[in-house]
């Protein structure tokens, strides 16, 4: 087997955080024109205020991982990032961090291996709207 | 150096959740069978409500991560996941998406370079017992 | 395209837990030592008691992290890990196993590509000082 290597980005608009958008498919069309079937993709957001990980994407699920990071770093408590920075975005940090940047996904057979009800999502933890960079490598034979 | 991958997987019965599990024994099994001394390792859980760490494996700490878990997420809160879903497993996906479904692990002189007392756990955090799938990658040179 | 694989690891004195250092700069020179312009870095630390994510590397973010990692597993509480081995760090591997071992960070034109406000993190979670070994694959093109 040739090992072989892909890298593309993709840029996604996110709202104020929290924001949590699926990004299975864009991912999923890089995959695709990658030509590699057998192993992993890397996706690693680039800034410090947002995260990747995977859940099952449905209003519901969506409402309550808010809910949750919200709790691990409120909003409105006070940030020492606060006192030099006065952006307002002391949780945003502490959030992003704590979920953390990137993520690893299976390739098999030419497709990224999924559970029925999993997809990858790219969350903007920031107080205002950004447009997300997400760095994409794959790896593997094909 | 030449380099090449080896992909594999495991399937690892669990019980209702939390249920943390050693998996340290049947990765290295994968690196061993890969032949290759110098990469790494990626493993992925396969589902929404799986997850992937590392940790000192003994009960003691087993139960303290386990209550850790639990307050990020209490079972005994309402979710809207449950409006729509009404399975009770509201917290299950918000736990699973805070811990991330991924890990890299380094490989050394064809062995998983961990910690004398660090081991890969998968974590089912689902309110029924589940058999998880892990999709285990390796790339390096061997 | 040739695929090669480089190696490496670097060993950061971190204090009493908990200390969270950039080891960005340290990455970077053996992502420039490897030769490889595109491609991803795994970094994984050694030790059930560490862990690696990135943040804004300011005064205000590390003390505002500090105090939300202490709030996950506050060190104050009792932890079944210190019936058996009473070395009074059961927080230190909670707080670790939560945030996560590993990172990957994507190397595209021969640099890691991160956020102008972005700096990978080692953090020490344990209540003592510890040399902590960081554990470095960079893969790809070059």
């Amino acid at each position: 087997m040739t090992i072989s290597i892909h890298v593309d980005q993709i840029e996604v608009p996110l709202k104020t955080g929290i924001d949590i958008r699926n990004i299975t498919d864009r991912l999923s069309r890089i995959v695709s024109e990658s030509n590699i079937t057998e192993g992993h993709l890397s996706a690693t957001v680039v800034g410090s205020t947002g995260s990747i990980t995977t859940i099952e994407y449905e209003p519901g699920v969506v409402s309550d991982l808010k809910r949750a990071i919200n709790e691990l770093a409120p909003p409105d408590r006070e940030y020492a990032h606060e006192e030099a920075w006065h952006d307002g975005n002391g949780h945003s940090h502490v959030q992003a961090a704590l979920l953390g940047p990137s993520i690893s996904v299976p390739v098999r057979k030419g497709r990224m291996r999924l559970g029925a009800w999993q997809q990858v999502v790219l969350i903007n933890h920031d107080n205002r709207s950004r447009k997300r960079t997400v760095e994409v490598t794959v790896i593997g034979a094909g």
